[in-house]
């Protein structure tokens, strides 16, 4: 394989490779495996690659998040990709402001860069996938299973007394869908609604976290969760 | 108590508030109370304050960071206070670069402010102190004592096979120390320093994360292991 560019760069740069250095490479949305350093020549670097036979595992935990404002959105599309979500949905819901969603951080175009840059960071390579819905309604009442399937489903709300490790077990939950709801947090009729669809509200104390935070932390707890 | 400015402007156009409703209120490094919404006039609210008879408790959590580059350490300053640290500690290490203490980043007048907009947001009252250090020999062999006292202490380490509940307790762990390395994480000779000086490795699983997300990750962590 020929690297050019940004990927050639970072071996060239960051990594001051030799002829012969072996470095961690990853498939997208395909396997890990090694590639051999053959060759260095000015702007090209070409490299022998091995995969693993297999592919490598695809996350467990999926997000259902209220649409953040766009500051907020630009920046959590990479630790997303990189503490490892398997699908993303945005949300409306009664807090979110409507013109969150006239903007042009939800095109792909945008976001999937930002995903690959914490795919790249953490080393992992499925790209999580993302739908938006204008309607909170009609995605928890007609979407859900179709999109997630049927593991735990936890909500966050801070007059949960429930934490993620009481609900969250390796050996009960094969998937996890976790719903984070807008700064000013989901109004009771969205909790209802939630907690219809199977949703079990849990906390992560008595702080109560920035949007970004606790996506971040909650997605912490859950991956731990799953861990033996 | 006659509120003006960014408070009084919280209550009248965020909260909207009424004569008689109450509010949640802190005082900075004190207690909670309620504060009960007397008179508004023009510029000003008066509130009649009720705080609790024993100060809110100080966070059991410390944290040692390398410092990161100026831009990723101005957005960490809220989510640490939001998150619950009572001692931030601010080191060069080997891959820190030299020029990221020549900021006005670390100057109280800036980022007290930010703390402020954590503790505000979490609704809690400590104050984290903060220190810096320009060598983390001397930190480590001469100051940890007397900054953090003698809890546990974790040293974020993508080698290491344990994970914060493996070591964090509520019954064996009184105070936390965590520390937590550069975006090319700690060197050798500094982990082989740092274990010396009795921190135990920890990890996240098999997922490189940014410093960002490693500090938000590992304090919610550390704090949900703190909890029965």
């Amino acid at each position: 394989m020929f690297l050019q560019g940004r990927q050639e760069q970072h071996l060239r740069r960051v990594l001051e490779v030799k002829v012969g250095q072996e470095v961690r490479i990853g498939l997208i949305d395909g396997p890990f495996g090694v590639g051999r350093v053959e060759d260095i020549r000015p702007e090209t670097i070409e490299l022998g690659c091995f995969f693993e036979p297999t592919p490598s595992p695809r996350p467990r935990v999926d997000l259902l998040l209220a649409m953040p404002r766009p500051k907020v959105m630009r920046r959590l599309w990479a630790p997303l990709a990189s503490l490892g979500v398997r699908h993303i949905a945005l949300t409306n819901a009664w807090r979110v402001e409507r013109n969150y969603f006239d903007n042009h951080l939800i095109e792909p175009e945008i976001y999937r860069p930002l995903l690959l840059e914490g795919l790249e960071q953490a080393g992992h390579t499925h790209f999580p996938t993302v739908s938006i819905h204008r309607r909170l309604v009609t995605l928890v009442q007609e979407g859900l299973d179709g999109l997630f399937g049927m593991g735990t489903r936890l909500v966050a709300h801070p007059g949960s007394a429930r934490r993620v490790r009481h609900v969250v077990t390796p050996n009960v939950s094969d998937r996890v869908l976790l719903a984070v709801g807008p700064e000013g947090g989901w109004i009771d009729r969205e909790i209802d609604l939630l907690t219809k669809a199977g949703f079990q509200t849990i906390t992560t104390g008595d702080r109560i976290l920035s949007t970004s935070t606790a996506v971040q932390v909650l997605l912490g707890l859950i991956h731990d969760a799953l861990e033996d």
